[in-house]
């Protein structure tokens, strides 16, 4: 059997060392630290209730959420580390040579939505995971205006870029281009937002992109597909590692540029109305949320990505040549940020 | 194949007359158009806009809201009938038998979202499906209070009993139970509402509880879970009519009841925030919806279920001894309420 074929040599040659998951763990963890002590002092105002929960089934976590800040209006920076004996349907199906495993995860993830509708909407996620002799890498951040500004998405885009580029030449456009098959709202035809990066299934033997389009997106040549680059749990642990450490960089002078940006209620309005298609997102389509409901998660820890306050609105259209229609004409399809855009008509 | 032989006796001895389908979506529309109409005169401010539209693979419907009435902060009123080659899987994972044919579903359903925290949101859906020689009636409604009165839940159950009554006695108790099963979220443990009636592949045939509980919930007896009592499709069409025609009267004596009764921020915020419970379980569990987005569905018409407003809170919990408290300890457990209602202390 080609599995037990490449789990032999995951665990021989290219697996995990024994103390793999603690040393990850640590990471997740001050990675959490560094972000929540950074966002506390850019926010001025709010600060961050810590909520500390254990999982029944094994493991546990730290949650923690700023309500009410000056800039944020709600951030939500989580921890877990999580196993058992047995996975849960969405991880078993995606990834049959699991089943029968005891697995453990662990993870670091985070949705800030700030109050200014021309602050966008960020959200990271790096996680680890084992099973048996299977293990993998995954995670990702992405970017989700409601006004957006070019320079800053081409800000935010090549410092992910940078980061990706410090480990391997196929990484950024490899990951980029799947972020956008990801985050993606089938419904709506739309891109959640303007992307960033994202991957899953990293495991240093198999293809980069381990995504649903069986071709790979357009845009990947067959090396980034096709042909395993294999590299070792010590590469790929940090590649993630400078992947975690870019978000400050790649966000923080976003929010601070606008954060004295005066608004008004039309606005407002447009970013409660875009939130909903945030919440869409999440309960419809996001691997973590359902893995996390499907696993018994703790369910206030989970849903803290949903926005404190969202409207739905029947029929809404963007009038056109508004910044509203700038929006959805050019921010929420895929472009190639870092060489050059275009609108649809 | 036990599947082949209840479609042949389905088609022959039990099944649709040649105008099923006609005569079904014939009562739907018309349903639609007497909700409406009374609807618009209780609410007094508001209208209904329609929509015509078409489905690209076959079919179509007009979607009717209602935004910013007096009474009803939104309320959106749908009929559909499509048609098309191929089920989604949400559908032939359920009733295999389906497969290969095409098929046919018309349905009427409604979601009202009442601006006053005194007046309950409610929900109607019956649907009625064909394929090749299958074909059942589905639907149901239920009533989602934010600050409860026992008497209105009473008279809402008492009416759907009645409805339910001049057809079968089985009917209420079964179907009652099964609208506490399918109306749950688990990821909350809460049911989403009071409850009130819900069934589906009703077929005439196989037994009355086809639900996801493999003993039917605690409450059923065995002639309802286990033993087929035959129907003719005659029979269940005038079921479902009569459910259908049971909507006003179960649900706008509530809502003239309260609509003058005052209410403030605290009640307003509560209303908001419990709204995104129904956001939750539309988006994660229910099935018309999946269906819905999954058929490639028209999208407006499918999540203008969704409220207009919304909060979500991070660790929010109801104050002891309040009337928010009173609703998580006695309305979204199942209950009783023509009997007898207990709390958890």
């Amino acid at each position: 059997m080609t599995v037990s074929v490449t789990a032999e040599v995951n665990s021989s040659l290219n697996g995990p060392p024994a103390d793999s998951k603690a040393r990850v763990s640590q990471f997740l963890r001050s990675l959490q630290d560094s972000i929540c002590q950074k966002l506390a002092v850019v926010d001025g105002g709010g600060s961050f209730q810590e909520d500390e929960w254990e999982r029944p089934e094994g493991g546990g976590g730290r949650s923690r959420v700023m309500m009410g800040g000056d800039l944020f209006e709600q951030g939500g920076v989580n921890f877990s580390e999580v196993y058992g004996d047995h996975l849960p349907p969405s991880i078993v199906n995606q990834r049959p040579e699991v089943a029968g495993h005891r697995w453990f995860a662990t993870g670091t993830s985070m949705v800030l939505h700030p109050r200014s509708p021309y602050i966008p909407t960020v959200h990271l996620n790096y996680r680890y995971f084992e099973a048996g002799p299977v293990w993998w890498f995954g995670g990702g951040i992405d970017l989700t205006p409601y006004y957006p500004f070019l320079e800053d998405v081409v800000h935010f885009h090549s410092t992910l870029k940078d980061a990706c580029d410090r480990h391997s030449p196929d990484y950024y456009p490899t990951f980029k281009l799947w972020c956008d098959e990801y985050f993606y709202l089938k419904h709506r035809q739309e891109t959640r937002g303007v992307g960033g990066i994202f991957f899953d299934y990293q495991d240093g033997m198999n293809a980069l992109y381990q995504g649903s389009d069986a071709q790979g997106p357009a845009g990947l040549h067959s090396a980034q597909v096709g042909v395993p680059p294999q590299r070792s749990w010590d590469e790929l642990f940090a590649f993630v590692q400078s992947c975690g450490e870019g978000f400050l960089p790649a966000y923080v002078p976003i929010a601070e540029k606008h954060r004295h940006q005066e608004y008004g209620e039309q606005e407002r309005n447009f970013q409660l109305y875009r939130r909903g298609r945030y919440v869409e997102f999440n309960l419809v389509y996001d691997r973590g949320t359902i893995f996390g409901l499907q696993t018994n998660g703790r369910t206030e820890s989970i849903l803290m990505s949903l926005p404190p306050l969202v409207r739905w609105e029947y029929g809404y259209q963007p009038q056109p040549g508004t910044r509203e229609a700038e929006l959805y004409e050019t921010y929420l399809k895929p472009q190639d940020w870092l060489s050059g855009i275009t609108a649809t008509p």
